[in-house]
């Protein structure tokens, strides 16, 4: 029973997460998501009980997904610039990759929930603050590998990256430009330049 | 008979644009907007006969607005760096000087509607294809001047220039950090360094 239970809610999971990808967070009410998966209403409250545990269950399923298609490649390589690298190379479009119709449902939530208080936010803030934390330890890898300045602030250098990412999510997703991936690595590839320690440039520094 | 009807309606566009700011386009629906604006359904319909024409009537007012409290004071400065640098100012954060409670409706709708085809998306395909094409129009103005490189990429700059927009966007509203709009500025003046004529960088080089 045990076994059956655990297929069930990971089938409503993987549904659930790809229509999320591509309608938000907003989208994704119970009676869509069972519609979807091809279940009652009331079957689907059986494993969640509510809406906001239905979209934090898929926002976790999210980040398990994204650990495997983003996160795990880029560890495989030693750590510095190049596993940055790989991580930028894997991050940008790998909701595609990992099979998805949609979008990155953490993207799109940075703009859907900012005015919307609850623990779905909380949940979203927690997730992005880890993120940044990982993009923060990579960052901080290049530096003690030598790659980049050792005054840089790694702040602003995370800050301008993810920058980067939303660009290139709302060039190649919403304005569909076929150049979407090249723009943002060549904005990656001039921002370390100008964190490098030879750069002449003086902005980075904190 | 007009006068009333057109103060009406402007009343309705008004406490829609608020509405609009803070849930989003999903948000938008003529049930949620007649109870904000204190109306009957009916009533509201006698003005708007759908979702999709109330929403779109929103977003013009929202480039209304947004001509006034961004555009307009930049247009007054000389042609230039000098004018691109008061719209990037005035950009930055600008629904809050327009008086609206939420963030920027056209950056959220970058992200809700990437995956949902239909009027309202290409009405946001419009206005975000007028939006860079006058961010051009300034960048080219600059490198007319000479403050900015005559090989400039003009696409690559607002590309750019279009990402620190967003990570402004998400710092600011989502993860309210007060150092959002500091590091907004500190990525734009990095971005007009390296694109100055005399820059050493090479990356925004077409």
């Amino acid at each position: 029973m045990a076994g059956t239970e655990q297929t069930t809610r990971e089938r409503i999971l993987a549904h659930g997460l790809d229509l999320l990808s591509e309608v938000g967070l907003s989208g994704v009410t119970l009676g869509v998501l069972a519609e979807n998966v091809g279940m009652s209403k009331s079957g689907l409250f059986a494993h969640f009980r509510s809406k906001d545990a239905v979209q934090i269950a898929l926002l976790q399923q999210m980040a398990r997904t994204a650990n495997a298609v983003v996160v795990a490649p880029a560890m495989q390589r030693p750590p510095g610039l190049a596993r940055l690298t790989t991580l930028v190379e894997g991050w940008l479009g790998w909701t595609t990759r990992a099979g998805l119709r949609g979008g990155c449902p953490v993207a799109a939530a940075l703009f859907e929930l900012d005015d919307v208080d609850g623990e779905v936010r909380d949940e979203v803030v927690a997730m992005e603050a880890r993120w940044r934390g990982l993009l923060s330890q990579l960052t901080r890898e290049a530096m003690d590998e030598g790659a980049l300045r050792p005054d840089l602030d790694i702040e602003q250098f995370v800050w301008e990256f993810c920058g980067l990412y939303l660009s290139h999510h709302a060039s190649h997703r919403f304005l569909r430009d076929p150049q979407a991936e090249a723009r943002a690595l060549r904005a990656f590839a001039a921002l370390v330049d100008r964190s490098r320690p030879n750069s002449s440039s003086k902005e980075t520094h904190s």
